[in-house]
């Protein structure tokens, strides 16, 4: 008789967003004219740019004639948006990619979920803690996470604690580790490393043979210069280090959906028999297995990006959020709240006032203010009494938003 | 250290359309004047029909706009698209489904690969042999098929041999399994099965608790009156089977990507613990986790295949390739070749002539009639003295083709 996957039975029922959806759900039934504002999941509020409009009207156009239509692409992206890439991201920061280092596919969720697969079952992983859930649920669904504690924590992973006393900078890890995980600018605490505090972790990779997993997804955000934009400007990077990137936060492709990873072929793992294999050799041998490229539209659209009116529209639209993210850190810093991120990253990380714990203040959030945030705890339990906001929204929505927060206690 | 999965590196290192792609690649530098005729790789030539087109571009325009714009859709798919599918594909077979057991997807490759994650690693696969690689590479991957014998085939897996000498009709297998790969109309040998024997499978499963994974990929290329469309025209279907569709040879989204899954509520296996858990929820948990939906202008073109002119449209493009079909079958036919497949499907397996082994034979159609087809040993030992062509090339081109046939020894 079939049986199921014993690692997918542990994980706890519901998703942090699907939590959150279900308690809005309930008080929208409550209080159907309640004028809810949404500063809670990471999702974008502004259209595409011209130029990707542009760009993907003519690519339909173009799948309209036998001349130019388009079938299955080339496996890891069509070359003029692998070449965009590499121009356009990496070039400017002195970082020279190969070709086929540079791996296009429908989301960074999908690849950072997928590319744990890369790795042996008994791999030891790091995740930073609070962190983005898909890291830790993917390698609890792998078994690389044992059982779940009823605090929250999987006792097979090594959590790397980041809160206001250590600056949001996690230690390097007390017990040796295979797979680390990091994202900066970070999901949840919109906080960032120097290049020093990622020369540490690229050199603790490095002598321990780990392999650091990064999740570049917000580089956009960044706005202060000295911020690593991509790990590859760190020495040594290229040896021991794959990133993740996305047009969702960038470009506003959340429902367009493209992203991609880069894995230089410098970086390599055991073999079980005392050689090394590439991960880039893996990761494409993943890739041309189970996945069959992104839609030749989208990826034109995602191309434009790196025209010069596309690059001007972005940041134009990048820059639209960190206004609100602005207006959102002053609002609550006029009440006397502790916030963190906010500068190089489309979240604001913020203290819960009164001793709330985190679902607490969401409820209290929701239930006063009318404003959808999401509870630090949800992020891991060094999550708890944080909350994020997003800059996602309007303008206009988070000037009221923003108006709300005068009446915080 | 960081280790590599050791599954993965059990795999052979090319793919088998890679190996095709460098036989040509080497063929053509060498003779770059000969006129090749691609009838290998199944992707398709006819252009997206006109009714998707206006459906695509109507979906970019909105994304241009702030009141139309869409984020992050629902993470199963739009309702659109999946009340289309429920409406459109299954109300006229008389199968009823409920909204949330059909999943949007960008790829049937994608799921039917993915899939395979919500079994024990200890699940017994059963593969039909030819077979689609996917399936094959896919539980390698996860450890389920043991090693790879000299001879081709993975020790841990069941395989069911489907050859002429009975009638491409696999035999139940003699020894327990757990999942069974079916594939009808079947890629590679675009043969079908009668309703009375799809529901000896079905009755197998439910005798012995194993569930089918039914990819119905080449459904539309059904011609003949009887034959199932969907394996739910079988008693008891809806409670051992998840099937596989896609719109990449209904609708020419090879380069489009979309695709869904029907994952019944009824289909349930082992929780480890004596009860039974829905497969239909783990794939819930398994794609909110991992995926995150698919393009939206992509399924508002997936829908427009539903409408009445998409309808027309697409059931156009598939006779057009259907007569392709009928035009390879007959050339060879002409020439004493023995041919299968080619009437409910847009694949012709055929019998290598001469004696000639598989890859043999592909040397000799490149090299001699300068034409590209899939050699039978490709897809498992059993394929060995056949070859597959596929109707998918132009009318013109396959005409040519057909021509150059007539010189088969």
């Amino acid at each position: 008789m079939a049986e199921a996957n014993a690692n997918l039975l542990k994980l706890p029922g519901s998703y942090l967003f699907a939590e959150i959806a279900k308690r809005v759900r309930a008080f929208t039934q409550a209080h159907p004219d309640a004028d809810i504002i949404r500063l809670g999941i990471g999702d974008v509020t502004q259209p595409l740019c011209p130029a990707v409009i542009q760009a993907m009207r003519d690519a339909v156009d173009e799948m309209a004639r036998a001349e130019t239509f388009k079938g299955y692409g080339p496996d890891y992206g069509y070359a003029f948006l692998v070449d965009a890439i590499r121009a356009g991201d990496y070039a400017p920061l002195g970082v020279d990619l190969a070709f086929d280092e540079v791996f296009i596919s429908d989301g960074s969720k999908c690849d950072v979920a997928n590319f744990q697969e890369l790795f042996s079952a008994e791999s030891r992983v790091a995740v930073t803690d609070p962190v983005y859930p898909v890291y830790v649920d993917t390698n609890a669904m792998a078994g690389r996470a044992g059982e779940l504690t009823p605090q929250g924590r999987w006792q097979g992973l090594v959590y790397l604690p980041c809160h206001a006393e250590n600056g949001f900078v996690p230690a390097l890890p007390e017990r040796p580790v295979d797979i680390i995980y990091l994202c900066y600018p970070n999901n949840p605490t919109g906080t960032t490393l120097t290049r020093g505090q990622l020369q540490q972790w690229v050199d603790y990779a490095r002598d321990t043979g780990a392999v650091i997993l990064y999740d570049a997804a917000y580089r956009a955000y960044i706005t202060r210069a000295g911020i690593p934009r991509s790990i590859y400007e760190i020495a040594g990077a290229d040896k021991v280090a794959v990133e993740f990137c996305s047009f969702s936060k960038t470009a506003g492709f959340t429902g367009t959906r493209c992203a991609y990873t880069v894995v230089p072929h410098a970086v390599a793992v055991g073999d079980g028999s005392g050689g090394k294999v590439e991960l880039n050799a893996l990761w494409k041998r993943r890739q041309s297995t189970k996945f069959n490229g992104v839609a030749y539209p989208v990826q034109r659209g995602a191309a434009a990006v790196y025209t010069p009116q596309g690059r001007a529209q972005t940041q134009a639209t990048v820059a639209y959020y960190m206004e609100n993210a602005r207006i959102i850190r002053d609002a609550l810093a006029a009440r006397g709240v502790t916030v963190f991120g906010g500068v190089d990253a489309p979240y604001i990380w913020m203290r819960t006032p009164a001793g709330l714990d985190s679902w607490a203040f969401f409820d209290y959030l929701l239930e006063s203010l009318h404003i959808v945030g999401t509870p630090g705890a949800g992020f891991g339990p060094s999550g708890e009494g944080y909350f994020r906001l997003t800059a996602f929204n309007t303008l206009a929505l988070t000037r009221r938003a923003a108006e709300r927060f005068a009446k915080l206690p």
